[in-house]
């Protein structure tokens, strides 16, 4: 696999790998995010660490920050949240403690890491960072509409949370695994822990939601595939503002269309029926022809686990030949996925 | 004319009437704030004041914030920008006699008010608000795309900067005129301290572009219109996630193509055509009818500002001949803009 190739600013980078911090939890579904981790990037993770009164486990070796650091740790990831979403009473000693041994500190909770002065302060004094995932970048710059060298390929849906950040990272799994030389460019928080950077789109102000995208995947040699998880729906009426902009913004080559079969309505608004896919391909292909005029539909990501082996292996097949075009589960993969990787490289 | 309908929120309204702050500015270019106030908004400007040394007037009493409040004044507005966007040294002292006089603050400026700690301690103690027209209120929802009652038109656009907010105001003006009962809602910051509310719909999160919308045109009586200024162009590369979460938010009921028939490309984007009229209409239909399927374009506003009266008379006509609706330049008002006022209501 090549190297990846990296972002233009280092305020979009998460250095990995990753120490996995569980504080004191005593709940696993507190700790979501080292979960995630240890599941989407085990390369990635180290070992773990907690603080005396935790029960809850990754499985990873329970390891020192020195030790950590001597394995190749560059950042301790807090992988639990709290109820609020605050810093725990006890964890910032053990955060300060992870900064004198080298580590940079990575979190994704509400409250900022740089508000805590002791950690500011430990951040100064061992030159680290306080990365904090859900702050974009600062001077994100206005989006130009400038045609980019590389491919993009973007992964859009019918509405949001139905497989946008599986199907770009079970894409860019099976790009690299065919030799190709791209990159995963992470939205959101969970994308951008896995992957290491990225930007979390939907904390941009709108006025620069087309920059930041453009700044998300920069110029790159002519082979290159940059896979860019996408965000929400342009048919959805919350946030479809966010979704055209990183549309426009990734000018890309490919979208592969992401659907749940089992979703009438869109998440949480019951008025609003979901789009059709066809309304999703020809609506992202006229909007996204105004930054380039030679998008394409790839294919489409059906989210099928809900269904029997036998019902969805139906399913894929029926509207594959109704839409007249690859459909896969990338969970399932099999010949219909890679039908799909084919089509999206032809 | 009826009185305003108030906004939901009092973070989203600017006490008027203003006394307007010239600083100590002789270069009228830096004043275009004050002059653009005493323009649009003469009713709503109590006076103007000025430091030692300012050779700049916008014709208003120069008056003190004292006799500012007597005469009713609410707020000082900073009419004056400086190189940088910065407070004047000599400012701060004024400003906060203006608190002390009972006033309220508003700046367009870059810096943050209440980042100046003389100003913050100020407003404090006389329980004053300092208001940055550039900052977005704080806890904006997310949108929910629920029906609201009362009626909308949305200025919509080809492009940025040729008229938007423009018309919306012109339509404001004439449909009250007519004796019905509307408000104007600003989106921009000249907009903003002329309606004496509004919120910056660029400045805001993407996630909450939407959300802001509906904060921005609550509920309303029945037969209430509000005239909302629009901003950008859906077909704008750089703006179109600001343009597009305003209309899904907005859910206008009718909106008005502003167009400037001199315009071939794409502000500051060469390589860009801008989309014909027929087109934004097209689209605006497709993607407002999202949140409110009953949409529909009222007609055209061509801003003829460049044209002779013979040309521009011709150029309307033409146009409402070809398109098939009122086509008016609201500068130039008469019975086309008086067809287009008709066609929006009908």
């Amino acid at each position: 696999m090549n190297a990846p190739l990296p972002l233009v600013s280092e305020s979009l980078v998460v250095p990995q790998p990753y120490l996995l911090f569980l504080g004191d939890t005593t709940e696993a579904s507190f700790a979501k995010t080292a979960f995630g981790l240890a599941h989407w990037a085990p390369d990635q993770c180290v070992g773990e660490m907690a603080l005396p009164g935790a029960t809850v486990t990754t499985g990873l070796a329970r390891i020192t920050p020195a030790q950590a650091r001597d394995a190749g740790a560059q950042s301790l990831v807090i992988g639990v949240a709290n109820q609020g979403g605050v810093l725990g009473a006890g964890w910032i000693e053990a955060l300060v403690d992870a900064m004198d041994a080298g580590l940079h500190i990575v979190s994704g909770l509400h409250v900022r890491l740089s508000s805590v002065p002791a950690l500011k302060e430990a951040a100064t004094r061992n030159d680290r960072r306080l990365i904090d995932i859900r702050t974009p970048p600062a001077d994100l710059p206005v989006g130009t509409g400038r045609k980019r060298s590389g491919k993009r390929l973007l992964t859009v849906g019918t509405d949001c949370a139905l497989g946008k950040k599986y199907t770009a990272l079970a894409l860019y799994h099976a790009f690299t695994g065919r030799g190709l030389y791209a990159d995963f460019r992470a939205t959101g928080q969970t994308g951008i822990m896995i992957a290491g950077g990225g930007i979390p789109m939907d904390a941009v102000v709108s006025d620069f939601e087309a920059g930041a995208a453009e700044v998300l995947s920069p110029d790159a040699p002519a082979q290159h595939w940059d896979l860019i998880e996408g965000q929400g729906s342009i048919f959805n009426p919350s946030y479809a503002a966010v979704s055209l902009g990183l549309l426009h913004g990734s000018q890309p080559d490919v979208f592969v269309v992401c659907h749940d079969p089992t979703r009438k309505t869109i998440l949480g608004l019951e008025g609003f029926d979901l789009p059709t896919i066809e309304e999703v391909i020809e609506m992202t292909i006229r909007l996204g022809s105004r930054t380039n005029p030679a998008i394409r539909c790839g294919g489409v990501s059906l989210n099928t686990s809900s269904l029997s082996d036998g019902d969805a292996e139906k399913l894929l097949a029926d509207e594959s030949a109704r839409l007249g075009m690859p459909v896969a589960d990338p969970v399932r993969g099999g010949p219909a996925f890679e039908a799909l990787v084919d089509a999206c490289l032809a």
